[in-house]
């Protein structure tokens, strides 16, 4: 199904990319500083796959949010956000819990974020995103919604439902054990999820968390031989690895200048669904992925003002 | 026990006040703005028997906060926030859930704090805890701990404990419906904790959401009847009520210059336990609260640098 040589064949659908999952305000502190006065804060539109779906218009598909907020100023500021961008906000549900919020004090050190899980984990498999897994060709989600119910049995349905009807199922497992319930072992609960995946594009340090240390070629085979159908594991400064089982290849990264590396793997996922969705074979799009991420890494942001798709073409020669 | 002619006997302790509960960031956003755009805020350090504990100290008594903060960048700010003004932390417990988080979006309209708890409500009963409550004269809470299990037991125990032994107990009956868990009656719960009291301090609004509208009076008789020794009813511009079940008395607000309101109930509380514990008459140690109160309302901040209590004597004529 994934010959690099050739593009991916989708039913007629009216959208294009489905994404379910988080939706949350990133709480950042300005500049860097390890003092302890240090205390102003920006407030961020995030959340992973809702970063891919707006990075996805820009580049010239037609992407879908489903995700649930809070009743509140904060869940207020993430849908005006969207509606800003040209996005229906039909399948941003909203709850009675807080709108989830991370907070990132940035430091010299390991900047470790905080997590607020609010309204993210209450969204519901409701009958509007149903039909929107439906009409869409490709649907996307991570671990954050994986790591607690009730969100997780949506996923779950989403899942079996996007596989019966032949939706391609993509899957960023960036599995981190902060986000887990203690007591349970989120890594074996991945490895029963990675079965049902079409792709997926783990970094080094999520194939690190859940399978230990290895060589890139390695961990490519741990994913491939749990039943994923094309694997890319992206290397950093290394660029990346991708293989579908058949056929391995390696490819060096087309950043230039690296000003902030916040939301490079959200381009990366961004530039390959575009490129798929518009019709270029598997490994072309790989490269699009590559270049939307590296266009990305020189401005600062998770999100930035991404061109359309075929700018990159000549930018970066693919 | 509260003639307001006499001042309170207290046995001989070495911690004065023991505040237990809330300890947390408050995230408060620049300035007034309903702006969409708008996206700073300022990390503050919060909580309110936090402050009362950081405004007793500088007014001249011995306070002791217990609480319960994250092993994070929060926690550690909280700790050191307190270690800087010179209060003892051995009360204040380590958790595995995030520090306790309020972010408020200031607003010309209604500017509707979002709770993010975390860390608070583990808040456990810990034989550190029993010690502090059986060496403090006063103990001090709010609704927040009582909102929720399993800090709710631990201030169940508190009380407990400390109405054995002799430790005075003040609630501040702040009850906010959004703090409590969906389902459960908090006022129906509130009115089993009051018979317990023995100084109460109520908003009116505070009043409102327990008993319904009434008159100043009668919500005095209220919280009377339901066995609290002594009510303090505040009343903003119109000062406050106050009585003892005997004898009732209105005092008219010290305050002058209004700048930020933020925090002047805990100002009340604080100048009201420091003269207490210092030997003023009921009455006078009333006035002092409403003194501190008045101060504190020339500044901005839910903390301000706060002078001795005897300096008040004469700024307020008490």
């Amino acid at each position: 199904m994934f010959d690099f040589a050739h593009s991916l064949k989708f039913k007629e659908k009216d959208i294009d990319l489905l994404t379910v999952g988080e939706l949350l305000v990133d709480m950042i502190s300005e500049g860097y500083s390890d003092s302890y006065e240090y205390s102003m804060y920006h407030r961020y539109f995030g959340g992973s796959p809702a970063n891919i779906a707006m990075n996805s218009k820009r580049l010239g598909i037609r992407p879908l949010v489903a995700s649930a907020v809070g009743n509140d100023g904060l869940g207020l500021f993430l849908v005006e956000h969207l509606q800003r961008a040209g996005m229906d906000t039909s399948c941003v549900q909203h709850v009675n819990e807080a709108t989830s919020l991370v907070v990132v004090t940035k430091s010299k050190s390991t900047p470790v974020p905080i997590f607020y899980r609010g309204a993210d984990y209450r969204l519901t498999y409701t009958e509007e995103l149903r039909s929107a897994l439906l009409r869409t060709k490709i649907v996307h989600f991570s671990c954050w919604p994986l790591s607690r119910q009730p969100v997780r049995s949506a996923i779950e349905q989403v899942i079996r439902d996007a596989r019966r009807n032949g939706v391609l199922v993509c899957f960023d497992p960036n599995y981190h054990p902060a986000l887990w319930e203690k007591g349970e072992d989120g890594v074996k609960y991945i490895k029963t999820i990675l079965p049902q995946v079409d792709i997926a594009k783990p970094s080094e340090d999520d194939a690190e968390r859940l399978f230990g240390k290895d060589t890139p070629e390695n961990q490519l085979q741990k994913f491939l031989d749990l039943g994923v159908k094309l694997v890319i594991l992206t290397l950093g400064k290394d660029g990346a690895i991708a293989s579908n089982g058949q056929e391995t290849v390696k490819m060096d990264t087309l950043a230039t200048q690296v000003t902030d590396t916040t939301g490079a793997g959200d381009a990366f996922w961004s530039g390959l669904y575009t490129a798929l969705i518009k019709g270029y074979p598997v490994r072309k799009a790989l490269e699009f992925g590559l270049a939307v991420s590296a266009y990305k890494l020189q401005y600062t942001g998770a999100v930035v003002e991404l061109p359309e798709l075929e700018t990159f073409k000549t930018k970066y020669q693919i």
